[in-house]
């Protein structure tokens, strides 16, 4: 990345310091790969972004006003929690198969209300923080329910590209026939946070509206982080990082998996998920990880986040999110221990 | 800058690539060159944006309700009509004195009105985009009347460094005792837009949720960006930067001021910024710079943002904003003899 960053301020100069459109090259590239991936885009459908939560915040400005109806999976990323409730949404929280995804029955009972939802925000792949991802059959159907019931669907795909395991699945925006689903993708997961980069696939129509927005926020991304990216990507060297980084996760998952089924085999049940950096475990009995989280992060020095934290309707207080990317195996093994003489003292 | 970012990377490798908390050594650097400039505060005052525009959209949030009444200059950067008027606030215009700023007897009137303004937001030197800067009686006044009436200031200061002659000015924030005054100052005019860096000089008790709102929005700014800007700042690079930037501007606003005396000595008025990138021109007569717009661009290839852009009260149609930091003096007295062909054929 240094060498990218280096490599466009020499080729570029006082162009990729100055105020400037999104980079035409880096959005001809997303719009290439998503095609790759079953999602029909030209470059111009393709909005820059600093991240998702920003193309969260400007969806939520497009479509939702307070008191609306907005659907959320009903444990669901924190930041999700802030563009709906946050803003003063009434939130219809659905429930998720640990297997499969988000329950379709229910998603449909709720984009069926009077008045319709405005908004729909669904995590496909390894979601944060189920871990689970959307069968290949659900997406389809979400994007039919989307269409059907005109209820806009936004995909929150950080993690897609973070697979170790099984066969990728195109989004939900590839079944997309009506321009109903809007589909959010970021280099904060793949490549680096700092970059502060990620892209909205948006209906051609909405784009005026949504850049409208977005300049009424904070103008545009930085052009000189645009082209380092693009010089990252076009150099070829997203693909070797992404098989690293994925070998690197799965070894990482399977130590986390053993290490739970040594110290929590017969009291706690987890997800197994084929990529991203979460595993969700929910503790068999009456014990709240709220109520040990200080004991955990004092005595024991492990931390992780309370299932409650991410609950829309005040459950899931006996569950926790392990992230398993940032440590070693052994570290992992050793932190597992940790946890176990926490729960089950 | 180039060698900045290396620098960083080569230094801090992965630490500059991560989720990271506002960097604290640009807090403390930020800090220390705003009690030189008179503004009492420390580096946990300190609020890292991604410059201005987005300081102003999380000040909206934290103080404007739709509906809430927002007082602006009568002419004022179109940004700031965005998250004001754009987001349903009612906006008060306060007729500007081209000589010394704002009328500060008619923003008295603004701010005793019930219900209450929720808050203002000026432009305190080098006005976009009248180019006027507030007299230091003005600036105490303006502190004054915030405090008496409880009105908060947002003062959005892009500028001031700009400046290549007479005497640099205390911010309307330092003389701010009751924390009424919100600063926000940026990197993109004095380093780089590409940037998307500044700070909020915000009162304590309200950081909190002002963190939230910005976590909210986007999460953070880049780290690596902050780290390298530091290392810029550390080195004593800014202010060779500033003193070259600023004599460039002012032979360019020179050579604008004669190419103007010249080519609408009797047909305009015009004023005479000490620094900054805007003059504001107003034609005699009855001009329409709106009407006259495609014309320039597309017969004469020169280009102003016509005044009633910038007017909230649907004024200034003979008005017109020149940028004078884009062109050399060559290339200006050029642009302006186009601009007198338009203008009085």
């Amino acid at each position: 990345m240094r060498d990218c960053i280096d490599a466009v301020l020499t080729r570029d100069g006082g162009r990729a310091l100055q105020y400037s459109p999104p980079y035409a090259p880096l959005r001809g590239w997303i719009a290439g790969m998503m095609r790759q991936r079953g999602v029909e885009c030209t470059a111009d459908e393709v909005f820059i972004t600093n991240g998702n939560q920003q193309g969260l915040t400007i969806l939520s400005r497009l479509l939702l006003d307070p008191g609306a109806l907005a659907v959320v999976e009903e444990a669901t990323f924190t930041g999700i929690q802030q563009v709906t409730s946050g803003r003063g949404a009434e939130v219809i929280g659905i429930p998720v198969d640990l297997a499969t995804g988000v329950d379709v029955e229910a998603l449909e009972a709720a984009f069926s209300r009077t008045p319709r939802p405005r908004l729909a925000i669904l995590i496909p792949d390894f979601h944060n923080p189920l871990g689970v991802s959307l069968t290949v059959e659900k997406r389809q159907r979400i994007a039919d329910l989307a269409a059907h019931y005109q209820v806009p669907v936004i995909e929150d795909d950080p993690y897609s590209m973070l697979r170790f395991s099984g066969t990728p699945l195109p989004p939900i925006k590839a079944f997309d026939q009506l321009d109903q689903v809007f589909y959010l993708g970021s280099f904060s997961k793949i490549l680096a946070p700092t970059l502060r980069l990620g892209w909205m696939i948006a209906p051609r129509a909405l784009l005026p509206r949504i850049t409208a927005i977005r300049e009424s926020i904070d103008l545009e991304s930085s052009t000189l982080i645009q082209r380092a990216v693009h010089e990252f990507l076009s150099r070829g060297l997203l693909e070797p990082h992404l098989t690293h980084l994925n070998q690197v996760h799965c070894e990482r998952r399977n130590a986390l998996l053993e290490a739970l089924q040594e110290e929590f085999g017969e009291s706690a049940t987890w997800t197994r998920p084929e990529g991203g950096l979460f595993v969700w475990a929910t503790l068999a009995g009456d014990i709240d990880t709220w109520a040990l989280f200080e004991t955990a992060a004092a005595v024991e020095k492990v931390i992780y986040i309370p299932g409650a934290a991410f609950s829309v309707t005040g459950g899931h207080r006996s569950a926790m999110r392990l992230n398993f990317s940032a440590l070693p195996a052994e570290a992992l093994r050793d932190a597992v221990q940790r946890l176990a003489r926490v729960m089950h003292p």
